[in-house]
Parts: structure tokens; C-alpha cells; sequence
């Protein structure tokens, strides 16, 4: 219909055909789609959009990514974009939670919602800098320990006699003697698969195979030929926004390679409770997650094997951890029963099903292993994160800490042991914040403050040094993610700008600290200059109150977990995570977040979560003691301890002599 | 392009048209398909074909019943079909195999094989009675017999206590404890698609289900309420011209509709044979194969729920039988150890499975039991056979006969099993034979020849009385099928026609006895104006070879069973299958077809092998009992026996005292 960049004689044409369109609007029949041409700056992307779709429901179809932290319920503001004024009548009158969230003067200079304006004729979207999603950057790598090899699928060659007038056994019994008098396995099944190609199979290879056994119960692949042959793995952590997954040999243990990338479900709202709510109020809402999760999974499936150079066809078994929620929605199971009090899960224990059965398109006889959850929100992931690092092993009481998306604890050792799903809001990851984003490029990530002149030095991500460093045209700070939110406020504290109790501190004069009547207290971390927004890049008191709130709830939910053990103190804290991989563990001290506990023994293990699930992949041990374990775990419900909201009130404050 | 008929004028535009594209046909890349307009008569069925596609293919796409024995091989000579004299050129020119079978005077009056003549312009084509494949009638009823019930999959009416804050137990498990202390089930597991809906059904059914249960082992439906609701199974004989389906209800055991067709594979070739050749020698012709039969199985559903007044999703368990070919084409295994010696079949024992995994578009998680077959092709459909007459139960020396499409006997009884399958070819089904059909309407099935005026009264299919009682314009015999061959050789023996060595006798001058020099003596046993063709319908010298050869196989068999049994005679015979329902016993004893036995104790029991899958749907224990008696049975297979051919030549003479 028009270029990139459309001239305004073109749009005046365009509204005149749109008033003659819209002007039989009320009797319209809404099937005979009318459809408009969108177009979304500055990616130039373009393409049709019916009448009544929102601008956000037209990105997600055309690719383009908008910030949603809500899932498109209106909440969270973050969507936000501009529309050139004349063409604000092709777009719905603004609604009641853009007024409020925009205000009238942002709304007459042409910034709407995206997941409130509806496409009413042909519009130029422009998408800010601010509102864009960008790629998180990823770094769940596979760490370093490893387990005893006793994969579930184990190759065995075999060499059959064959058959003769005298010697008549059918194929199948054929390959099961060889296997029982060449490698002692007895009583195996078949899946049907094997079965069907097995005759065609045994003849052109002369008899000499090699079996695919799973678990010493069902041969589930008949390929011809002695060789090694690759025998591959894949163990996937199915994070709230992150997906990781290990390519794994599953005859040496070692990974191949690591993928990693955002949770495409992100697209239907950031939280485990929007895509809840996704998946309840759309008919095929919970089909969309199921089957975005598994595609990203096929995709960074693709790439590992690419790099790897094998093929799909060698991923013979799968284990996939995650939380209750991504658990379930992984597998396609409904989430009723997570989506309201008492919030019990519809599946605890481990499943083992085929991949294919989840829509994963490996090995066409590809098993697939899922962790069983704890109870409640205390999931998959954490069960992994229990047998990678196993406290039921040792002695040392342990607190292990696992904040993703969601916050979860586990305290305890080899006598018992305790866990606890905290409410910590997104603070922590540094969403929810006036400049919260994801660790994404342009984040800061470190945030030293001068106590002296107040001077700030940050470090950016995809920036190696200090921000003083470079020029400040080249800084372009967009946010702030998790780690820099922390290091800030304990900066903040140390230099006094904040005190104890999160208030600002009074009277306080500086060029960086704004106070504007009726507004919060605002402490400037980026200058204008230096971001890549135009504006300045700040902490706000809300921000700090965010944080108090976050830390307050970890620390509580820890201490009830260990009064409850009836322990003053962990022996060693461990962090798992990206939480616990980026924050700096002396900046969380000094904010209170953790119990009491010498810090040379707060370590941070990386990503426990993909750990376990590998470990899960290689050996079939650690699968029965994450059956046992989840069922070992005793949960307490924060909600329900009448002194949770005491330690909760308490631990919202930073510590510090003042007060 | 054209109306049905097409007037002279068309056809010799066409004509040219096809001369100018013909033209160039060696140089022409097929791949780009010249398509012409055939028109099948008298059905009028008409479509597209490409050059080069054989007037069968085109047949078969278009949906026109061609006889056709032999597959499309050029050897049977069944699927003569006619063409307008101006129209030959847009025909390939006739073969050698239409020469020696039509003859050059037959070709140059219009006749052509099907299967050999290429289509190479627009072309009408008329399909004479007697290639025209008619529906067979099938009367596979299902047996007034039936066992203890003991079905596979049970249903348990459940209520569970609601989820509390103190009672979180997953919804999976929840289930599980009702059903351990409501029913005494204990350690099941789920299918995944259980588990994907129960939270939303306990939920929308306010914790009030019934579970479905598979062998006490797994939960494979839950359903909301407690009411009584259908639950029901299929047992399904795959023969290989004929399949059985028997709708029943898995509560009761009554048989709720019983349906039959024929096995759609016949298009790819009558015997087994033929379609192993066809599944060899296609790239897709296993899949072929097995998506036709399972599309027909599921056609048989339908019309039996729709009798029922039930759907699909009322089946939640399948049984199949079927001889080790037809097994085999069924779930798809490869038949490449049974198309040759040593014939092997892919899978001699039981399987189970899930229906769906097949095709089977039951409820989605209806499952499939698949009897063992015995060795080589004595099949899973003899198996059935046995598990419904036991004789491994009885004192009594039983020889069952089972002839469908394939010869199978078995002797023994508590203290042993043979087995053989004989090679008896197709003439006892009326096949193979100048005038041989299926039991279709018109077809001859019961013959009494006077033996002194040698005077024939027949009864043909459609019609209830002897022929003599309906004017002679209403006969319309087609053929002879089965039954009338056995009777009509039976009666020409006692009627001294042919003698005990089956020579026609010589000397013999009658109107109903044609011989004309260097051709094989003929009986006429319908008079032109008695038959539908226009021409007698006669048994030949060589009709009277096929049906000696035949029960000679069959005799010689149960001989060889007899003697390596160490036994003279049987106790008990019983006849299964269709053979054995519509043959006059008193004729087959007459024709010696049967080893020595009091004729009173030499019974037709139907179709036992729909009677084993039918049982081994209601009776768990029969499934048991199946997988046991199947490594009982000892395979005696007779090419290696050295005295077979004297007993078979022994066998090959009827019975009498002359000579």
C-alpha cells in the first residue's frame, strides 16, 4: 500500500477511506474481517491487522517485540508507543487504564498502550528504545561437576545368528536372546516403532546391530551396524523466562553444547500467573504455551546439534526441569489447581513418556523424563537443584537459596529437610522498577557510589569497564537489571543516602538527588547523556520500598525455615541461579538479605537447576532420589505461620547502627 | 470435457489432439502430466488421468470395482474391460500378456486387460459384468458363545475428598489413594493425556469420576460423574479378503453390532502374496496397505456406534487377529522375513499398545491388544481360533480346520498341539476358476445334479429357492463361488460325470457335456439364459485339477498331523471360518476332503477366530492363555517332510470304488 515511511498526502487518502470504512461500524458483521495495514517502526515491519486486534496482538503476530510485563491486562504501562496524530482516530479512544497509566497530556502527544488501542484503519506504530524487548542476555552455562554414567538409554551391539528352516524364532525373540546372552538383559518389551522397520532392519545390516535399551525395559531403537554411534541427550531447564538446554553424550557425560534463550511464553505475560490466566481465559491459550515452549526447545535443540555436528535423530532421551507452573504447562497439563488456593499441583511425581508425546521431534522413539515437583510452587527446578547439590547427603546445615522468576528455599541435611516458595515480587530480576529491565545489553549491572561526593560509577552489560571509561556518548545505559538494582541500594546505604529503614535520607543536597514535591525521593545513576532514553536513568524511594519488600520476604521466609528446623543459623548458604550467579554476595550481606552465616561459606553454584537435570540425563540414580527427595521435603506455607508477617516487618529493614 | 457418452464428432477432435501431443511423447518429461479425461462405463464414474497410468490405476482412483487376482501383474486375465474401436490408439499397445491371454481376436474387437493398457488420450471404458467386482457377502456373524468377563480395561466409580490448605496432595495422586481404598487398586501409573485434563475434570465434576483403568496397572480416562456410561471394545478378524468388527460392550459382554466388508487391501492384490509384493516394491506401499485396512476398521466403528446409538470415544479397547501377513500389514511391521524362506515373521508374540498408535481414532486413549501369531503364517487368527474352541482344555483329539483365504489346521488336544498350514490355493473359494467368484450376489452356492437325466438345480446368492423355481430370466448366475464349486464337483462325482481320478468320463454324450478337441472337457451347469453373461457357466477338467489339488493339500495335511501325532483318526472335527460355515459337510466328506471321522462329530463353529478376538476382549485370561498356546503349538511344517507328497498324491484322488 505505501513505503516504509509513508508521505502525508498518502495518509490523508488513507483516512478518508478509513471514515467511509468505519462509518457502518455498529452494524458491521465482525466475521467479514476488515482488515488494515499496520506498520511498526523503527523495524519498518508491516502487515495486515483486522478491525478490533489490539497494536500488541498486531506485534506479536508481525514479530515485533513490545515490552508486556502484564501480559496485556493493562497493569504495568510498559507497552507503550506513538502514534502520529493524524492517525489517532485509526486507533479506539483511550481507555480508562491508559488515562491513568499515560495521563491526558502523554495521550494528546500520541503515546497509547499497545494492548489497549485497537486498530480501527491503516496506522504507523513507533515502537521507543524503552518499549522494545530485547534478547535477555543468557548465561546459564553447564557447570562443571558431573555424576556416575548410568544414562536410562544405553546402546548394546549384537551380532544374531540367522534365521534357518531348523531355526524359525520370529525377529523380535531373535534380538531379545542375542541381547540376553550377549549383554544379560532379560524381559524386554518393544515399542511398536522398532518393530515395524525390525525385519527390513536386521537383514540389511546382516544381523549386526546395534539396540537402544531404555532403562533394561524396552529396546526403543534397532539401528544397523556395530559402530559407535552418537548416543545423545538433552536436559532442559525450562525456566519462567529462560530456557537452557545441554546437549549431552550420554556414552562420555560430557556436554556438547549449551543453548540457552529467552521463554518465548514470555509473549503471553511474564509471570507464572498471567500465563495461568492465559491459558484459563482463551480456548486454546494453554495449546499456544505448550506448543511456544516446545518449539524453543526444538529450536535451541537445532543449534546444539548443528554445533555439535550430529542430528535430532541422535537425541535419544530428554529430562526437562522447571517450576509447578512451567512444569505443567510444559506438558500441556491443566493448571487449575495451581491457579487458586490451596494451589496443589495436578501432577507431583516423575513422569516418563515419549518426547514425541510433548510434540519433540527427536529420535522418533525419544524418551522423555520429567522431575517430579515438591509441593505447591516448589518445583521440578528445585528438585533438581536438590540433587545437584544434595543436602540430604551431608551434614553441614545447608540453606539453598534458587531465585528465578520465583523464589525458592530449601534448609536442611541428611536429617530433614525443609522448603518455602517466597512472595519476593520481581525486584530482584529488576522488573517492576521505574528503569527495571532484564539483564539485557545496556542494563547496569554494577553500581559503585562515592560516599564521599557522591560520584557513581556503573558498569553496563556489553561493556567491559566502568562507565567513567568510556565516552559518554558510547555508555547508552537503557536500565537497570537485578544485580545493578542491588549493588545501587546498597551503595545508596553505605554512602547514607538511604537509611536503614529505606527512607531517603532528609535534608540531603545534591545535584543527583531529586525531590520534587509530591513525588518520590529520586537518586540519579545515569545521566541523560549517558543513557540511550534521553533522560536520566534513577532509583527512586518506590524502587528502594521494591527491594525492602523483596529481601524482607527471603529473609523472613529463611528464618521461619530455620526456626523451624530449630537452627540459629545455616553452615553454608548457596546461591543457584542466575540470581546467585551475578549478584555480589558482600552487596546482598549488606543489605540483609541472607540469615546470619559466615560469608566465605555464601557460594553461588551457578545453575543448580540445569545441574540436576543433566545429572537426571546421565544417571538413572539421581532420578529415584529426586522421586524421594521431592516427597522428603517438608513445605511450610508462609501464608498460613502467624509469625511470618513479625520476621516479615523485621527484615524489611537494611541493617545498619542508625534508627 | 465431454457428456458420458461422447458423440463420434469429439472423439475425433480428441483424436487429433492426441496425435499432436503424442507427438513429441519421447522427448516429453513425464513429470509434467498430460492429463486426459477417462470415463468408465456403465457407471459413468469419469476423472482425470495422466499419461501413462494403467486403466486399473485410473479405476482404483476413480473408485470403478475391476476384478483384479492377481494384483495388476498381467496373469490373471480378470480384468478385461472394453474400448470404442476409434478410440484404440489412445491406448499403449496390447502387451504380450494381454496377447496370450485375450487372444488377437478378443483384441481386435475392443478387449484389453486393465491392468496393462496405459492410457494415452481421452478414453470411455466399459467394465463387463463379470470384471466388475462386487461387494462379497459376508457372514461373519459373531458366535453365541462367550467367557467369564474379565475385560482389560475396567471402569471405577470414585469420590475424593476436595484439596485443603492442610491437604495438599497433587490431584494425580489424590485420585490414586481413592482408588486404593475405594477399589483395592494399588501402584498405577497414567497415560499423559490423563493427566493433562484431571485437574479441570475433578474440578468441573466436583471430585466425583470414573476412572478407567487398563489391567489394573494404568489410568488411561477419567471422565466427570459417577453415572454409568458405555464402555466398549472392538474385536476386529482381519482376513485377508474380509474383515470382522464386533462392537461390545466391555460391562455386559453383549455383542452390540457386528460389521463386515471387505479388506479394501484386495485392490493391491487377493493374496497375501501380492501385497507383500506390493508393500516390497512401493515406496509406500506398507503404508498403503495399513492405512487402508485401519481406515476400513474405523469405517466398521462408525456404522456400529451409529447402530448403537454410541460414538467413537466409547472405545477404549481394541482386539486384532489376523493371519501373520495381515498382522503384520496392520501395525505396519515389515514383512521382509515372511516374503521368503525361511519365512520368519517380524513378531511372533503379543502386543500391546495404544489404538491410536496405529490409526485407531477411538478414545484418544483406547488401547490395542494384538494376539501372538504361531510360526510362519499360521497366524494370530488361528491363535483366536484356539483360545474360543480350546482344545488344549479337552481329552478328545480335535482337528480344527480353518480355511479362509489361507489353509491352517491344528490336531491335538490337553497333551499336544500341531499345527500346518497347507497350500491349498484359492479354489475352494471359488477363486482361480474359470467361473470362480466370491460369494457375492449371483454366484452359485448349492448344486444337486440328477444322476440319472443329469439335470442341475442350483441356488444362487440374492435368491432363496432352487433356480427351477424362478423364470429363467431371473437366475442371473454370475459364477460359482466356494460352496457351489465343492457341491457341484461333489455331484458331478455321484452323478458318475468324473471319476474318482476326476477325468471327466469318457464316452459321455450329453447337452450338458461339451468337448471340443484339444480343449479341457466342460459341465454346464447354468445355461446362457440361466446367467447374467450370455454365455453357460460351466465347470472344466480344470476346475475339477484345482479343487483335487486343494483338498488334496488339505487331506494330506491333516494326514501328516495325524501321523506325527500318532493317531489314525481325529476325535472331533471343527470346521472355522467361512468355509466352514457355508460348506455342505456331507459333500466335502464325499469329496474325501477330511481325514476319517464320524460325520456326526464333524461341526461348523462360524467364525472362530472373531469368537478368540471377541474373547480375548471380554477375558483378560484368554489374553494368557493366548501367549502360552502359541509357544505350545508345534509348527509342523510340511515342505520338509519327505512323505508329504505321498500323501498327497494319495489325497488328490476322490473317493469310490472304482479304478
Amino acid at each position: 500500500m505505501s513505503d516504509t515511511l509513508k508521505p502525508p498526502i498518502v495518509c490523508a487518502e488513507v483516512l478518508v477511506a478509513v471514515s467511509y470504512q468505519s462509518q457502518p461500524f455498529e452494524e458491521t458483521d465482525l466475521s467479514m474481517a476488515h482488515e488494515y495495514v499496520v506498520t511498526f517502526q523503527p523495524s519498518g515491519r508491516r502487515g495486515p491487522v483486522s478491525l478490533g486486534e489490539t497494536l500488541l496482538q498486531a506485534a506479536h503476530a508481525l514479530g515485533v517485540e513490545i515490552e508486556s510485563v502484564c501480559g496485556g491486562k493493562g497493569t504495568c504501562g510498559k507497552c507503550r508507543v506513538h502514534i502520529e496524530s493524524a492517525q489517532h482516530e485509526h486507533l479506539s479512544p483511550p481507555t480508562e487504564a491508559e488515562s491513568r497509566l499515560l495521563g491526558a497530556k502523554a495521550l494528546a502527544g500520541g503515546m497509547r498502550l499497545a494492548c489497549q488501542a485497537q486498530v480501527q484503519g491503516d496506522v504507523q506504530v513507533f515502537v521507543p528504545e524503552e518499549s522494545r524487548r530485547l534478547e535477555q542476555v543468557v548465561r546459564k552455562e553447564a557447570g562443571e561437576s558431573t555424576v556416575p554414567l548410568d544414562p536410562a538409554v544405553k546402546a548394546y551391539r549384537v551380532k544374531l545368528d540367522p534365521p534357518t528352516l531348523t531355526d524359525l524364532e520370529a525377529d523380535a525373540d531373535r534380538l531379545l536372546e542375542a541381547l540376553r546372552t550377549q549383554h544379560g538383559l532379560a524381559g524386554l518389551a518393544y515399542d511398536l516403532e522398532v518393530l515395524r522397520s525390525l525385519p527390513s532392519v536386521l537383514r540389511a545390516a546382516h544381523w549386526q546391530v546395534t539396540a537402544l535399551v531404555w532403562r533394561g525395559e524396552k529396546v526403543v531403537a534397532v539401528a544397523p551396524g556395530t559402530d559407535d554411534r552418537a548416543v545423545l541427550g538433552l536436559a532442559v531447564d525450562v525456566g519462567t523466562t529462560t530456557l537452557a538446554a545441554y546437549l549431552t553424550d550420554l556414552a562420555s557425560g560430557l556436554v556438547l553444547a549449551t543453548e540457552s534463550a529467552m521463554n518465548p511464553q514470555v509473549a503471553f505475560g511474564d509471570d507464572v500467573i498471567a500465563r495461568m490466566q492465559h491459558a484459563k481465559h482463551n480456548a486454546s491459550g494453554a495449546h499456544e504455551l505448550q506448543t511456544a515452549v516446545v518449539n524453543e526447545v526444538m529450536e535451541l535443540a537445532r543449534k546444539a546439534v548443528a554445533r555439535s555436528g550430529a542430528t535430532l535423530a541422535d537425541i535419544v532421551d530428554v529430562v526437562v526441569v522447571g517450576n509447578t507452573v512451567m512444569h505443567h504447562l510444559f506438558l500441556g497439563i491443566d493448571t487449575s489447581g495451581l491457579a487458586s488456593a490451596p494451589f496443589v499441583p495436578g501432577l507431583q511425581g516423575p513422569l516418563d513418556t515419549k518426547a514425541s508425546e510433548v510434540g519433540l521431534a527427536f529420535h522418533p522413539s525419544c524418551r522423555l523424563h520429567v522431575l517430579p515437583v515438591e509441593a505447591g510452587f516448589v518445583g521440578a527446578d528445585n528438585v533438581a537443584v536438590l540433587i545437584a547439590e544434595r543436602p540430604y547427603a551431608q551434614d553441614d546445615l545447608l540453606l539453598l537459596i534458587d531465585i528465578g522468576t520465583n523464589g525458592e528455599l530449601v534448609l536442611g541435611n541428611r536429617d530433614r529437610l525443609l522448603s518455602t516458595s517466597c512472595a519476593t515480587g520481581p525486584a530482584l530480576e529488576g522488573a517492576h522498577l521505574e528503569f527495571g529491565m532484564r539483564a539485557a545489553p545496556g542494563a547496569i549491572e554494577r553500581v559503585r557510589i562515592d560516599p564521599g561526593t557522591l560520584d557513581v560509577r556503573f558498569k553496563v552489560i556489553g561493556l567491559d569497564r566502568w562507565h567513567t571509561e568510556y565516552p559518554q556518548s558510547e555508555v547508552k545505559a537503557r536500565g537497570i537489571c537485578g544485580s545493578g538494582v542491588i549493588e545501587a541500594v546498597s551503595e545508596m546505604l553505605r554512602a547514607g543516602i538511604i537509611r536503614p529503614d529505606g527512607g531517603f535520607a532528609p535534608g540531603l543536597s545534591h545535584d543527583r538527588v531529586i525531590f520534587q514535591q509530591g513525588k518520590p525521593w529520586k537518586f540519579v545513576l545515569a545521566r541523560p547523556e549517558e543513557t540511550a532514553l534521553g533522560r536520566a536513568i534513577t532509583v527512586s524511594q518506590e524502587d528502594v520500598r521494591a527491594v525492602q519488600l523483596a529481601k524482607g520476604a527471603l529473609r523472613a521466609g529463611a528464618e521461619i525455615l530455620l526456626r523451624n528446623y530449630g537452627a540459629s543459623q545455616p553452615e553454608r548458604i548457596i546461591l543457584a541461579g542466575a540470581f546467585g550467579t551475578y549478584i555480589d554476595v558482600e552487596h546482598a550481606v549488606n543489605l540483609g538479605m541472607f540469615p546470619d552465616c559466615d560469608p566465605s561459606k555464601i557460594v553461588s553454584v551457578g545453575n543448580a537447576a540445569g545441574d540436576g537435570a543433566r545429572f537426571a540425563l546421565l544417571n538413572c540414580g539421581r532420578r529415584e532420589e529426586a522421586a524421594w527427595v521431592a516427597r522428603q521435603v517438608e513445605y511450610v506455607e508462609l501464608a498460613t505461620r502467624k509469625d511470618f508477617l513479625d520476621e516479615f516487618v523485621k527484615a524489611i529493614r537494611f541493617p545498619g547502627a542508625s534508627e
